[in-house]
């Protein structure tokens, strides 16, 4: 027997970098968080201290920032594989790398006008609060592979009837109450992988989270599992340029609350939201020709 | 020398509630933290552990959600006055008390029509995620002295130009540059203290949440204290209703990032957005002939 | 009727200054967060937003990290004090202050001989993880009137057994079940008013701390309200130099779990930790001969 | 191409049962916070809405809490065998598990005794506040496969030399000065794979965590990778019963301030503790000839 090395990588996370064009009066903004990872034979590090071939993480740092006006920041994805393409070709040690980026949606403020129109303002903007977007990209051999695993995070949404769930199963530990009607809310969690690296960005995102939201609203739910399934088909179907879908979605609990000892109705109108424990669903959906993830999906939090 | 008890309150903190309206398919969903507080002579149970004078907690609890149904959710300025009231005018030893509530706003969600139009749906929501609406009811004497602080928490906004820090006072340990031009970002929370409770208190919201980003977009800042005042000024010169408003702006620095390592330009294009220290800047803007406050800012926690 | 500018304060928010004492190999470790925040003749910066007489924060930040160094950091509430008269002292238009310094104690870790006794190192420590430890100093006007409230966050203490509720009030909302023997667990916030600037601060700390644990643990409780009030005594007592003690205490519920569907008993064996809704607790012990407290208490967050 | 249903589980998370032992006036306390998930065939349920095979998330909680009574808690890996056992063999439809335990530890509080000496008590105590102890419990088939991964989350360390950082790769990005002596500082998370389940896992915790401690302090560390990994491989020396040992380390920076704007030396003295980006470092050291371990780290979130 002897000891050995195991998977490994290292970088820089979390590095907030805030993009602003200012080309004409009517600025843009990009409001990213971003980590990189390197991957490679780092053993040399790890066994005897020796940095010989180690890009050191302020590096990997200061090329985020360079690059965010070297490159400039438009869709993630895109910023995504520049730096990824830049780590693995341009950096000899380096064999693969996992690049993750959030971004924050800022909205532009709208300013009446005398007449009780709105205009927009040039420069000033509030953030929008609701998903983060996000994607991971995982480069896995030099000069190949490049799987982009896009989606967003805690997208809080609610629905305050058309959601059931009766018919389970049944044990000794058992006391939960059948209902054919309950609120079901989630702070969902959504990724899909891309096949390919030519695609319009910004379109599928918009799509596919307009999809998953009107799914959402409209199946007569007998399960958030149901719910979930409905929202991964219907992106599948219509996205060719997305092999699988992926869903972790905590079901926040809405109970109804006990007004009978105040002799009063509660039929559905009054809730406690709870915060733990949770119901936490997590599934996947794919194609069943879906070419193989590699280890696109080894880092990604929260997924089964 | 003696040891007394001096100010004291007790209640339940967080009770999150969530009220759905169903009387018809248009459904409609209120969602609010409540916390209360007690006041009064409660030195018995301080000093004996006597109980009888106390209404425990829990009921305090279970008053929040039978109101809820009782008397409904609309505006929480009338939610907090349903309770307060309650509490000092129905429970003998209350003689004060102290309701605080936040309210999360939800969004509807708009499902696309066959003809590219929009549809609000009728029961499903994504919370808004920007501002959360606050109120803290004050009532300091039975029957009488009912004082409505009313605001907003963490309202993000950024601007990207307009904003100039230059001719301050310099000692020797000021090693800032002055600048005629930097990013200026906020997470705000702003509140004022209305005069009344006969307000209309939406169009009242609305309006001052509007004024306030108005008036941050466009006067050219030459400090944050600057435009925080203007952002009171014009409150309460179009709000007869309120009498006074504070804030509390931590400056959320954007640091244009160093690129000439690199042989990059970067004007006011890269920033580095960062969390720690900050900037903190708490102002109050009033009425000269404002009626006295009485305790309603004592536990307004953050302000000055 | 005109408009004016109210209180107002500015300064820089936690900066998270370390410092390290390397005269020996003995290494000694401080970590503090530390925030300032100016008070004066400001008007010229909200209202014209003339910066002449304004210390930018950023400057407080550099005297922060420069004073670590300069006079050094021993117990806080000297840091504090060398701070605030600095600032108060030798910056012309400030008149007075507030400084707030938060302390996260590590200890050092002890290492296992061959003999198996335990070796303290020179220079590793774990976080201490429990309280941290707090002092907010307050200058209301040019050389005079200082003001340190000193206390602790965040100890998390339970009890088992030894508290009761019962004979409470009751009203047509009250569900609540009295109980002889239930777990009590808070959260606490304990913060004491000095009289004085020449203490051991260190010892009043640590007694302080102890006494309050010693009547937590050892009082037969018949509310939290009674055990606290106990808590702020005996520091009364015994201590000359503190002339008022507060507290701000969530009732942390650990709600006896109904197992009576299964059959099983539970005589306060099982419980859930809930999180929200929770009782909040917040009163005073003071001397009734207590020197007055000016500004001390004004933005002391959380306290009635 | 067809749309199929890929891996999923379901369960209910974050289940916060404390469990008191009161057998003697000596108390004991467990503190847990249990997440369950269920594997099996619940395609029904995604596809059709269909439940007859799922277990509702609510029982998976109730079970939880009835365990912790009829099967007791002790060792936090005993209670994930217990309850995951019972999911997997008493209902039909589940094939595998993953059962997920954080303990939070409670030290009993000492009083001091009249003649100086400190007693501890029999049902008081304050949390300990340091890292979290953690097991996920992989059950992969019906009967077999039973994987236990604990560790410790959070164990927040620092050395305030006998760090180095120096000779490392270089490219036209790299601005960061080589250092031969620096503060590193972690917030540890550490995840070791047993090999087989009748372990005395308190005696190996306590060992295996004072192992890695003392490397960390006694190592001269060219890169937290070398020091990573002399930690682990310690472990793996002196522990027979661990396969293989899983390491994620933010960096947290410490940056000497630049103290020379005010003619002050500052050789490691004073440090600003950055919150963000931060390094990070997730290495694995494990047996060459370790056994497979199968999914049991494929939900461990946080490694590569």
């Amino acid at each position: 027997m002897s000891i050995v090395l195991g998977p490994n990588q290292y970088g820089k996370a979390e590095n907030r970098v805030v993009r602003i064009y200012r080309d004409t009066d009517r600025h843009e903004i990009h409001d990213l968080n971003v980590s990189s990872a390197l991957r490679g034979d780092f053993s040399a590090a790890h066994l005897t201290g020796d940095q010989t071939r180690v890009l050191p993480t302020d590096t990997q740092k200061q090329t985020v920032y360079a690059f965010a006006k070297e490159k400039g920041i438009g869709q993630i994805e895109d910023f995504a594989l520049d730096l990824g393409r830049h780590f693995v070709n341009d950096t000899e040690p380096v064999e693969g790398c996992r690049i993750e980026i959030e971004e924050y949606v800022w909205e532009r403020v709208s300013i009446a006008r005398p007449d009780g129109t709105a205009q927009e303002h040039n420069h000033t903007w509030i953030r929008k609060g609701q998903e983060t977007r996000t994607t991971i990209l995982t480069i896995d051999v030099l000069g190949g592979d490049e799987t982009l695993v896009s989606g967003f995070s805690n997208l809080v949404i609610l629905k305050s009837t058309g959601s059931e769930f009766h018919d389970f199963l049944v044990d000794k530990y058992t006391t939960l109450a059948p209902t054919t009607d309950r609120v079901m809310a989630t702070s969902l969690v959504a990724r899909w992988r891309y096949v390919g690296t030519e695609i319009d960005w910004q379109a599928s995102y918009d799509d596919i989270k307009a999809l998953m939201i009107e799914r959402f609203a409209n199946v007569q739910s007998l399960a958030l599992q149901q719910t979930l399934y409905a929202m991964g088909q219907v992106v599948l179907e219509q996205h060719p340029e997305v092999a699988e879908v992926k869903f972790s979605a905590p079901n926040l609990h809405h109970f109804v609350y006990d007004l009978a000892p105040f002799g009063l109705d509660n039929h559905n109108e009054v809730f406690n939201a709870d915060d733990r424990p949770y119901g936490l669903i997590q599934a996947t959906v794919m194609r069943d020709d879906a070419p193989p993830a590699g280890r696109a999906w080894d880092t990604v939090p929260g997924f089964v």
